[in-house]
């Protein structure tokens, strides 16, 4: 298959990389890259299809910081730290305009956390973006969903919702792209927790990132961990939302919402405190928002449980999740 | 956005890796691995879209094959070792028997060469397939596309062309996906030149795969390399094709012919005799098609030129790559 006249994306794929560590970056068979010794390679992909992770006519900047703040994202929620990245781009057409800003909107970020893009493929097809991200962490200090312990708090970081609220508004036409509404501009450049992951190292037992929801993926959480966690409605995070919606609205927003990019992440109630001060350090608020508990029956595994003064919500854990749905 | 029903999908692709140095495959935010100490890592990606990589209708079990053996073969263009791989899966549907068969051509070829896969994402969407390599090379010894020098000798691997051959046969509805002939079998199962790559370690001052024919893939190498080459057409590997077509589309089929996986590369005359020995060790036959000369201007770095019997054959060089497109 001939490139031809995607030769030309190159160019906007092949800034000089950031990093002493990348040997031979994009233009060659594949990246060459010295991984430092001791410590594990961490490795994620995500792949974004507009119309389904993003608008159509969505500004390619965001597209672009998109695609790699959801990759690392995930890097975030291992405590690890991102250092290469590789761009699979899918294009009905190589248009110079779009691609210039695409490829600002990522290399604004990919700079932000001195992440080198090192290699890639353009082709063209309908618009699919994949961008594989590489990284590192001392393998023992991994944060991976499968240690959470019963008894353990359950923290989620920022204000998830806030995100899924900007994309509600954007769907709705309240507000168009170039909005200043911080719902808006939060779901189109949210920042993935990089530094609390790190600072979550040797402290929290489990951790992931929220993409498809706090409910749902606390539930997957518990799955891996086979354990159950009883959430306590009354202490999710809505003071972002609060001053806009309804109650029930805001705790929709923060168990149905995806694309805030926060980290949700279990700890042994000894070290609750040490989570807090390393979380602050960071930069970073985080919510306590219940704890797991034992998971006695093999199907209750992954089962989340809503409370409200500490009783249980019918219908609203994590076997309830569809009915959020609509 | 919320996988669903794409969830079942993950049983596919969770086959227990089989390499020791995977500390945690798929299912969490990302794989944790453990790559060899004084080794550089090495890593690649290639996006298949249907309709330009592969034709509507390709059996699936071809898909996963192609997917995986064109990122096995960026690997061995550096004469790398494989070792992990990601898979990014855009899907209109998860349809369980593709699914099935798409995972076992992609198995295939990782257990033959003892790759494990490790993560990946799957997505609702136009049917694209992206795959990131992983792999390593000790630094020194990688092969690259811009170690060429005047005086290289040229050296193609195996019968480039055959599987351009296979593509045509389908194109024109002669043969179809389940035809046992061989140059349709080349197209849909070609093998990369993992062993061959390893082998020419140390010897190959410069090296790449052909995908897009040898002639314009030679231009770029050359164009890396600041050289320029000249080609004997009389040498070229045509033993694999001169049964069934004239000399001028035996010509055509090499020079412009992508999907063999064939790798190209240049040799100083005096480690000549070694590469053709370490090949013959590795089980590859390979072919001294012409030799490389100084770009005496600026412009004529990267150019082509073809010869025959000791005259240049107007309009068959890099310049001319175009004319092979009808």
């Amino acid at each position: 298959v001939s490139l031809g006249e995607f030769d030309l994306i190159a160019r906007f794929f092949s800034r000089t990389p950031v990093r002493s560590d990348v040997l031979l970056g994009v233009g060659d068979d594949a990246a060459l890259l010295t991984p430092p010794p001791g410590q594990a390679l961490v490795a994620a992909t995500d792949t974004l299809v507009e119309g389904r992770h993003f608008l159509p006519g969505t500004p390619p900047e965001c597209i672009g910081h998109q695609a790699l703040a959801v990759n690392l994202s995930d890097l975030a929620a291992m405590g690890a730290e991102p250092a290469w990245v590789l761009l699979s781009l899918s294009l009905p057409a190589p248009e110079e305009t779009w691609l210039e800003r695409f490829a600002n909107g990522l290399y604004g970020l990919a700079d932000l956390h001195g992440v080198a893009l090192v290699g890639g493929d353009t082709v063209r097809g309908p618009l699919v973006v994949t961008v594989e991200v590489l990284g590192f962490v001392p393998a023992a200090l991994a944060l991976r969903r499968d240690g959470a312990r019963p008894g353990d708090v359950v923290y989620v970081s920022g204000s998830p919702g806030v995100a899924a609220a900007g994309l509600e508004l954007l769907q709705a036409g309240t507000a168009d792209f170039a909005s200043n509404d911080e719902r808006v501009r939060r779901f189109l450049f949210a920042e993935p927790r990089l530094a609390l992951g790190r600072a979550l190292r040797g402290i929290a037992n489990s951790a992931m990132d929220v993409s498809d929801g706090l409910l749902g993926d606390l539930g997957k959480l518990c799955g891996a961990s086979h354990v159950a966690a009883r959430i306590d409605l009354d202490a999710l995070p809505v003071a972002a939302l609060e001053h806009a919606y309804t109650r029930a609205e805001c705790e929709r927003l923060v168990l149905r919402g995806g694309d805030d990019y926060e980290l949700l992440f279990t700890v042994s109630p000894a070290q609750a405190a040490l989570a807090e001060e390393a979380a602050t350090a960071s930069g970073c608020t985080i919510h306590r928002i219940g704890a797991l508990v034992a998971a006695r029956e093999t199907n209750a595994s992954g089962s989340v449980t809503c409370l409200r003064n500490g009783q249980v919500v019918p219908g609203k854990g994590s076997g309830g999740y569809d009915h959020f749905a609509g």
